[in-house]
Formats: structure tokens, C-alpha cells, sequence
């Protein structure tokens, strides 16, 4: 029988070796982490090989995603559909084993990891969505949702800004069942971390409410302790400090940065064999140190328990069991489409003349009672985002509910939406002023590359934000998201484009929505029903004219110049078009017949946006003009701003003459 | 005479009363903060009205930069040229009161602040550049430079997590010099803050090796005690945690949120100025307040004296004098031209084929021996981004030097290099993984709205990354940067335009540059002599026949693409020319007719570069064509990747060709 030290070089052999035969990876974390590895998920984590989808497996993260043979060695071992042929394609094109753990890529990778802290930020993601779904599914006696989110992470998750903000909530929001393991071994790229890393990390994490404990991380025994503790302390997020030494048992390497980040090199690999006693072939595990390892078994049997309650439960409380499945499975409400269209149609009967931030809220307002899977919040601009409604419950550490205040903590919001939204059940939408939608980009970015749902709604756009002046006017930001792969971004124009906006970010199960909304009012806009569709279509014909010489694109707040401008034009003789194009995400991807009937080729254009102007060649092509922006803004009433950068309708006139 | 108390209400009828009459702004932190502003600037702040350039005054940073009229009450007050008609037009256009402080606009503001978490970490920068220079310069018994610098920060502040990478570093840095109130408040946006700001601060700064003290942030002998008390400490940053209320002296809104972003009201304004005792009619300052807070002669005393100790420096080392005010002024060393055509030269006519990362710090290590300024960084990737080179001297708390390892902390770096810059003396590069710049977005952003002279070594370009994958291939950003108003984005191809692209980062004295570089080697190239003048120029003719039918556009590592492409083009008969664009904003800033003899029109177009394609059409039109990914990337080795994505000659041969 398979000794624990053989289990644990089985992860060390398999990391060194993949990393040796692709020549690129990082050894060094999952050989200083395998006996962390080794007590978590042989003997604590809950979890079942044979279904990684399981609703109420522990969920597990690497948030120092580099060391990602580490979770690879895992999976295979314990036995997920990781085979050792994919491990040994590690880091070639479409490998499961890619070169940091891609989520939808090999099962049991709850998320991506890689850019550091984000992947500890989701663990407080996963955590929360735990402890909200109890709180919403769960019964006296019938605890269906009842797991641990464990988190290993590293020095460079530490350092990161992110996990400040995402820890400090953690501890806030009193999240006793995240378990989190800090790899503490002295290394960074750049070597050994006195010089840019002193943090006393326990204190920094007791400052923040958590319970820490430190451990030896080398000593089984020790962390399977420290484990068992964190799990006594309920009412507070654990870390456990793990003092490892990086790339352990590489006998020259081992405690260097050397091994962070490189392969070992053949001979110090065969080194290595001789020092830990690995006489195996690379890529070959004894029968017995796969047995040792498997959890098939057992995790089906964990599963099998766990539906015998979830049978129970279904029995009892049918309503909430079928309701548990749908939003796990992510799917819409039966009444969506009925539902959804009737509001709609409401609110643009009412036409009302709001701002878009104030459409949104009375979208959610409208679509909240459909969707009790929303989980809304802010990152501290509740009453300007105006993501909150009348009910939302607050959020705190002793009441679980559905809205959260994060505190000025955009990256944070993000990185959590984005663990709450893979944990399923649960569609999380957060809110700041559109320019902070910088500060958390990489979230935003993960949430398009990982497929989720993530709402984003950021108001305050352009200059229209007025007096805050330019470190709150985004101008250049819209494109720039505009620009990641998968992410829609919307910018409606009044309150049915807002809405209908909403409603296809619900509908959008892939990836994320960006929702770019004013904070001033916009004219009430009453549209033709058949609008209703040709919005979803993200750009349509507003409004026409037979034989249309010239079209104008606009959007958001800049549609009303745009009509305007038209008006004056088509009493003067000239024929315009007005295309609403409030999201070019959407709009490409409809077919050429329906964009060439929008944009009719050969039709001069002209686009009008309050942001940066190069984005609209894609449509004017070089012979239309833009009227947009191309510097920083000013402080100064909106109103002013815009008639200070020359978005006025004579302006928009003047510019569909110079092109004709 | 005045009291303290006339003193300190002088701050919070102006500022009630200015917010007030823009109906914007945020009356509640300078109304809170009175008593601990008059302290530092009435009693410590080594400053001078009349001469904000002095180059040895103390820095001031309000962190918090939403309470902008505490500043502008305070330059106004001392005797800066912010007179009191600026003040009535605070938050208008073109004020020097704009709604947040901006740098540049109201003289004494020493770094625009808003963006929250970002004041504090400037002014870590700013400690920083002190202690770097005073190592450089001073002397013994001549201490040139010799300042402290004091911030204010909020709530806000203390959640972002650019507050944890900068802070923790000036722990580890020593920053003795860095005095930092926090204004605890308890009130955020959202209101008081226990449902989502919990930590226990002084811990956490504690954590960081800070000193840390906490005061009743109205008892002004409290507060002088604390600054006294760190001053002492010479070895580590303090920390004074103030209690304050906010909006203290309303009788009806002071703590409270209500009065934290919005106007009192006439009716709350005429009740605070009962309650405080302030009769005077708004914008109206008795002479014995303004007596009392005049440092005009205090200020220009302070000076005189440093001049003089100056003068006496000047005359025992008058190379260095002459060089400090060379740095301070910003000014190009005089054989800068000469010295730098010469590098140039001679790095092209090696006409190295290497990675353009390692062409950079081969020019990094050129200009080293005559930019004294420099000091490079990285965050956590010397050894991958290749800033660092035999010259540098690392920093560390007891060693200053001009090498910083950032550790793990994008966001931090780009904060602390702009403080770095606005300080004077220091021109800062830092590097990270191109795709990395997402965590930093902002603070390059605040770079640029600051006419700040800061160079982004973004290495590990696009898919050419390679095996890291998605999460490290930067596919969107490129084009993201270049959006930026005011920053230069250059993607060079080979060894000479990295060389020329970094001495145009460096002769760009109003604004930073992000240089976009590979991981993989590229072809050595060996220019004509007059294309250094034309690789200035942001893009040019690379290869050019007669009567050329399409034209090429190519950067980075895609210039070589095209140029197999043109060469088997144009020996099958059709005529190509090829552009190498290295900088998209450098070339838009040409006049027209050297664009026009690049890209001539008519002609027809066709780009590539592994970045979103949609950025292009702002040259090619809608009748040229883009080579290009709108995609995420992969994890593979890059060569495959490059296959895999389409960037292969035959690919560029048949998209020109589909063109014709």
C-alpha cells in the first residue's frame, strides 16, 4: 500500500515531469504544496470525481493558478476525466491541461487562476453564494446546501490589492466556512521576498476578522488539525499560514526562485527522483498510489447521501426543490418571455424622460420579482448606481439577503460576482461610476473569458457625469470594453432601450454585459412595438427617410443630438437616417442582410458618441466623420461639458454636411 | 485676533458655502477635518504660498480628493494665488477650483486625487522620491533634501486595494518620512459603514510595520502631539487614525452620509452657521481669520533659508547643484541628443534579432549611464520584462538605490511611479506583463491626466505570450492604452525602433508612453540611416514599389509577417507597400501630408497585428481589411498559437489579395 509520502511525490513527480516535457511551467508550488494537497483533498475535501457538477461539492480554488500541475496532478489522481495523456499535453494547444487552470477546459477547475489574488476573491465568491443560498434553500432539518470553499494561495495573491479588498469583506460578511491555506514560502519571481514583502500576514488577516492559525505545512498531521479547528470557528473566514518550502525535494532547487517558475532541467528532475525515492518512469504511478488516491468511490457515495437528502427535501418543500434546480442549472423562469415582454411594453407606454441609471433601477425593480436569483450590491454608490430597489434585503454578517454593500472596492465586487455567478444559483449584478469599471477590468475580463453572467452597471457615463470632472468622466473606457472578447456592452438611449438592455444581459448566459448609463435624464422616448425586437438586435433604424443620403449612428445620451440634428437636416432637403446603435457587441453579431439593412452600404455615416471617436470607423469607414472626443474632460456642469466639446446639434449638423 | 476656532470654521463656511453654490461637491470631509488641517498646515507644514515649486516643501496629498474644497480653503486661506473668486466658481468650467483637485489647475495641488486609494499611494511616491534623492544629493552637513510628506485619507481609501500594495511597501521601505491621517469617520456613501468596513485599521498598518497612533481628530493639542510623535519614529511610516464626525458644526446633518456628497441646503448652511458661530456672510473672510492663517512670510522665510543652505551646497559641490536642478527642472542632460543618435546607431547596426523586451533593456542599459533619473521597477518580473540591467542598485529600507522590485503589486507601482514623477528628480519606468496593465489601467490613466513623464514596460505581448495562456495574453489591451488621452502606446518590431521608442518615451516630457513588447525573439534589422528620423515619426514607409496597390500596415511582431507577405506579393505581380506603425498616437500627431505620403489615399489597406482588429479601421477603412484576433487567446507554445489564430504569411497574402 501506497504510503502518504508516495502520494504526496506522486504530485511531485507528475508537476515536474509535465513542466519538464512542455519546457515551460511551475514546478515549485505544487511540490512545496503536496502535502497541503494531499490532507485537503484525500481527507477533508467533499467532492466526487465522477460528477464535478455536483450542487453541493466543496469547491475548491488555486489562486496562485501558475502552480496549476498542482490541481492537474489532483484531478487525475483522485480521478476526474484528466488522464495522464492530458497531462502530458500540458500547455499545447487545446489540452485540458492548459498552462493555467482554464475553467470549462478540465472538470473540476472551479475557476480561472493565474492572475493572482482574483482567484482568492472568487473563494470569497463561492463562500458568499454558499451562504446565501442557505439562507434562501435551506430548512430546519434539511441542510441542502451545506459546503466549504477551500482556497490555497500564494505570496503574489497576498501582495495584490485585490485580496485586501475581497479579504476584508470576507471577514466582514463573517464567512466561516472559507477555508483558505497561504503557501508561505519566502519566494517571489523575484527571489526571496525580504526586500519587497514584510507584511506580518497573520496580523494583517486578524486585523480583517479572520481566524488564523500558522502551521508547518510540510506536517500532515499539523494541518489536518489546523483544519479541524478552522472548521470549529463558524462565524469567521480561516487562514491557515503554511510554512512550505517551494519546490521541495528538488535537492538543488528546492527554496530558490529557480523552481518557481521554470522547469527543473533533466538532471536535477532525475535529482530530484533520487531524493524523494521515485524510481518511476515520468507519467507512470504505481497502481497503488493511484488507490491510494482515488475518490471515485467514496465522492459517489457522497453524492449518493447527499440526494437521498436533496430526495427528502424535494419531497417536503417541492416548490423550492424545483426552484433550487432551475437557477442551479441556470435557467430562466417559465414566465420569462411573457413576463419580460409585458414589461417592456410598460415601461414604454410610460416613456418616461429619466436618466438611464434611473431606468435601470425601475428594470430591476420590474424584473426582480422574476429573478430571485439576483444578487444586486455596489461598490459604496448605492444611491447613484441606483442598483438597490425596495426588495432587496441588505446584506450583513448576521442576515444573509440579497443586495451587498462592498465598500469602495470595485476589483473586489468583480472578482466576487464572478465567484458567486460559477458557484450557480445565484446572478450577480454590481454598480460603480463607469470611469472605477477601470479599476476593476481584469475582473470584468475574467468574467467574459470563464462565460459568466456578471451584470455590470456603471453609470455616470461620459461628461455627462459633469462636476466630478475628469478623473469620473470615462471617455475612452466604453471601447476599451467594447473590445473584450465575449462582453456586451450596452448604451441605451432612454428607458425601453434600457430595458430591453437588461433583459438580454439576463438572457445572456455566456458572459458578461457591461450596462453604460447616464446620470442625467434623457428625453422619453415612446417607440413602436416592433422596436422592441430591432433593439435586441443591439442597432436598428430609428428613424427614416426615403433615399437617406447620410446616416447618423448615436447612442445613449448622444441619440437625441442625433434626431435632432436630423431633423434641422431633413427640413433643409438633406435625407438622414438615424440608427440607435445601442450596443455594437450585439449588433455585429447579427447577420449581413440585417446589418446592410441598418447601415446600408455606400450610405455615407456619421457617428455621434460622448467618448473616444476612432472606435466608430468600424462604421463610418474614412470617408464618414464621428463627432466624439478625444481628450480628458473638464469639471463643470454636464450641460456646459457638452456644449463645450461640440455635442450640439449645430455641430452634428455642420459634421453630416462636411461629409456629404 | 482670530481663534483656532475662527480658524477652522473659515474652513467649513467655505466650503459649505462653495458647495453650496455649485449645488455640488462634498461639504462633510473638510467640515470634519478643519481641526486637523489647521494643525498641519497652520503649525506644520514647511511650505510657501508664494513659490508652490519650492523644491524642498513639505508634500501634501488629500487622498480623499471628493473633500477638494478642504484644499482650496487651505491654499486660499495661506495665501496661494487661489483667490476667493476662484473659489465662488468652484466645480465650473475652467475654474481652478474643479471638483476634485486637479494637478495643474489651483497652484498647490501636488497630484490630482479622486480615484480613490491613489492619493495615498502618490504619496508614498512621493516619500519615496524623497528618500531616493536625499540619498543621491545630500551631503554631509548638507541635507538639500530634507521633507516630509503628509496625507489625508478616508474611508474610501483604506478599502481599495491600491491602499494595501502602496502601504505595505512603505512599511517595508521604512518611509519615515510619510505622515498619513486617516479621517475615521464612519460614514462611506452608502452610510455608516459596519456592514461592509469592519477592519481593525491600526492592525492592518500595523501589519505593514507602520507606526500608528490614534487621536480624537478634533483636539488639535492631540493631533500636534501625534505629528510630533512621528516624527520621531525615523525608521517607519505613521499612521494617526483621527475620529472625526463628519460634517461637524451642521447641527442636523454632521454625522451622517447625508451631508458626505451633497449640498446642505440654505436652510442647514444658515443652521451651521449659528451653530459654529460664524456670522459672516459667504466668501466673506474677517482680516484677523485670514491674519491668522497667512504663511506668505512664514513661507517665504522657509525658503530663503533652504537657498541658503543651497547656496552653500552650490558652492561645495557644484556639479551636483547644477545637476539637482537639472532633475527638478525636468530637463534633458546637454549631450542627450548627441549621445542618444549615436545608441541608436549602434544598436542598429548590430542589428540584434532579439526579443524586443531584451532590445529594451539593452536601450535601458544605453541610457542608464545618462539618465542619473532613472529608477526602474518592475512588479515581480525582472527577470521576465528585463528592466533591470548591471547598473542599478536595488532598493531596499536601509539601502536606497534606483531599482525597486514592486513585488506583486501593478496597481501600487503606477501610483507610486506618479508620485515618483510629480515630485521631480525621477523619471520612473516599471514593468509587468503587458496583460497586467488591466490591474493598473487607472493609475496609467491618472499618468496621462497628469502630464506625467512615467514609461510602462509592458513585456509578454499577445499571443506570442504562449504558453501562460488566455489569462496572460493581452489580445484588446494595446488598442485600450492607445485610447488614453495623452498616452503613446509604441509596439516596436525590432532592436532600432525599441531604441528610438524609448528615447521618445524619455524626450516626452508632458505625458507617459507604454512601450508594448514581445516575449519571442524578432528579426534583426538593419535601417537606412534615415529611418530613425521616421521611426520618430510613430509610423513610416518601410518598403515601398513604385505605384504601390496596397499597402501593409504592420507593428511588433507582425511587421515581419508583412514583410514576407509584400515579398511574395510583389514578386507575383502585385505592388506592395509596408508601413511599419510602431506608434499609432506618435504617427496621428503628424501633419497631413507626411500621413498622406505614408498612407497615401486611395490606396488600399490592409493591418496586422495580433491584437482586436476593429482599431484598425481607422486606417484601413471598411474596403480595407484587418489580420487580427477578436477572440481570447490559448495556452501553447506561441509559434502554434500564431499558426492557430491565422497570423501566417498565407494569411496576409490572401487578405490583401481578397482587398484588391
Amino acid at each position: 500500500m501506497a504510503t502518504r509520502v508516495d502520494l504526496c511525490n506522486a504530485i511531485r513527480a507528475l508537476s515536474m515531469d509535465a513542466v519538464q516535457k512542455a519546457n515551460s511551467g511551475h514546478p515549485g508550488a505544487p511540490m512545496g504544496m503536496a502535502e497541503i494537497a494531499e490532507v485537503l483533498w484525500n481527507h477533508n475535501l467533499s467532492h466526487n470525481p465522477t460528477n464535478p457538477q455536483w450542487a453541493n461539492r466543496d469547491r475548491f480554488v488555486l489562486s496562485n493558478g501558475h502552480g496549476s500541475m498542482l490541481i492537474y496532478s489532483l484531478l487525475h489522481l483522485t480521478g476526474y476525466d484528466v488522464t495522464i495523456d492530458d497531462i502530458k499535453t500540458f500547455r499545447q494547444l487545446h489540452s485540458r491541461c492548459a498552462g493555467h487552470p482554464e475553467y470549462g477546459y478540465a472538470p473540476g477547475v472551479e475557476t480561472t487562476t493565474g492572475p493572482l489574488g482574483q482567484g482568492i476573491a472568487n473563494g470569497v465568491g463561492f463562500a458568499m453564494a454558499e451562504k446565501l443560498l442557505a439562507n434562501q434553500f435551506n430548512k430546519p432539518g434539511h441542510d441542502i446546501v451545506d459546503h466549504y470553499t477551500y482556497v490555497f494561495l500564494g505570496d503574489g495573491c497576498m501582495m495584490e490589492g485585490v485580496s485586501h479588498e475581497a479579504c476584508a469583506l470576507a471577514g466582514t460578511w463573517g464567512l466561516g466556512k472559507l477555508v483558505a491555506f497561504w503557501d508561505d514560502n519566502g519566494i517571489s519571481i523575484d527571489g526571496h521576498i525580504e526586500g519587497w514583502y514584510t507584511d506580518d500576514t497573520a496580523g494583517r488577516f486578524t486585523a480583517y476578522g479572520w481566524h488564523v492559525q500558522s502551521v508547518d505545512g510540510h506536517d500532515q498531521a499539523a494541518i489536518q488539525a489546523a483544519i479541524d479547528a478552522a472548521k470549529k470557528v463558524t462565524d469567521k473566514p480561516s487562514l491557515i499560514c503554511c510554512k512550505t518550502i517551494i519546490g521541495k525535494g528538488s535537492p538543488n532547487k528546492s527554496g530558490s526562485h529557480d523552481c518557481h517558475g521554470s522547469a527543473l532541467g533533466d538532471a536535477e528532475v532525475a535529482a530530484t527522483r533520487a531524493e524523494i525515492g521515485w524510481p518511476h518512469e515520468p507519467f507512470v504511478i504505481p497502481a497503488d498510489v493511484y488507490a491510494g488516491w482515488d475518490q471515485k468511490v467514496k465522492g459517489a457515495k457522497r453524492e449518493a447521501d447527499w440526494n437521498e437528502k436533496f430526495a427528502a427535501y424535494e419531497k417536503a418543500f417541492p416548490a423550492e426543490a424545483a426552484e433550487f434546480k432551475r437557477r442551479m442549472n441556470n435557467e430562466l423562469p417559465a414566465n420569462w418571455k411573457a413576463e419580460t415582454d409585458k414589461i417592456i411594453a410598460a415601461i414604454n407606454e410610460k416613456a418616461e424622460g429619466v436618466a438611464s441609471r434611473k431606468a435601470s433601477q425601475n428594470a430591476i425593480g420590474a424584473l426582480a420579482p422574476l429573478l430571485p436569483e439576483f444578487v444586486g450590491g455596489s461598490a459604496d454608490l448605492t444611491g447613484s448606481n441606483l442598483t438597490s430597489t425596495g426588495s432587496f434585503v441588505h446584506v450583513d454578517a448576521k442576515k444573509p439577503g440579497n443586495y451587498i454593500s462592498y465598500g469602495v472596492r470595485e476589483f473586489g465586487m468583480a472578482a466576487i460576482m464572478n465567484g458567486m455567478a460559477l458557484h450557480g444559483g445565484i446572478l450577480p449584478f454590481g454598480g460603480t461610476f463607469h470611469m472605477f469599471s477601470d479599476y476593476m477590468k481584469n475582473g470584468m475580463r475574467m468574467s467574459a473569458l470563464m462565460h459568466q453572467r456578471v451584470i455590470y452597471v456603471l453609470t455616470h457615463d461620459s461628461i455627462g457625469q459633469g462636476e466630478d470632472g475628469p478623473t469620473h468622466q470615462p471617455v475612452e473606457n466604453t471601447s476599451g470594453l467594447r473590445y473584450i472578447p465575449r462582453m456586451d456592452v450596452w448604451r441605451p438611449a432612454d428607458a425601453t432601450e434600457t430595458t430591453v438592455a437588461w433583459v438580454a444581459a439576463v438572457e445572456k448566459k455566456d458572459g458578461p454585459t457591461s450596462l453604460v448609463l447616464s446620470r442625467q435624464n434623457l428625453p422619453g422616448i415612446k417607440h413602436d412595438a416592433k422596436d422592441f425586437d430591432a433593439i435586441r438586435k443591439g442597432g436598428y433604424v430609428f428613424s427614416d427617410v426615403a433615399g437617406a443620403q447620410v446616416i447618423i449612428i448615436a447612442n445613449g445620451s448622444e441619440l437625441d443630438l442625433a434626431v435632432k440634428a436630423a431633423a434641422e437636416l431633413n427640413a433643409a432637403g438633406t435625407k438622414v437616417r438615424v440608427v440607435s446603435m445601442p450596443s455594437t457587441n450585439v449588433f455585429d453579431r447579427q447577420d449581413q442582410a440585417y446589418k446592410d439593412s441598418v447601415l446600408t452600404p455606400g450610405v455615407k455615416r456619421v457617428a455621434v458618441e460622448a467618448a473616444h471617436p476612432d472606435f466608430w470607423r468600424k462604421y463610418v469607414g474614412l470617408e464618414g466623420a464621428v463627432v466624439g472626443i478625444d481628450t480628458f474632460g473638464e469639471s463643470a456642469p454636464g450641460g456646459a461639458l457638452f456644449k463645450h466639446f461640440g455635442f450640439t446639434v449645430e455641430n452634428v449638423v455642420n459634421t453630416v454636411k462636411s461629409v456629404l
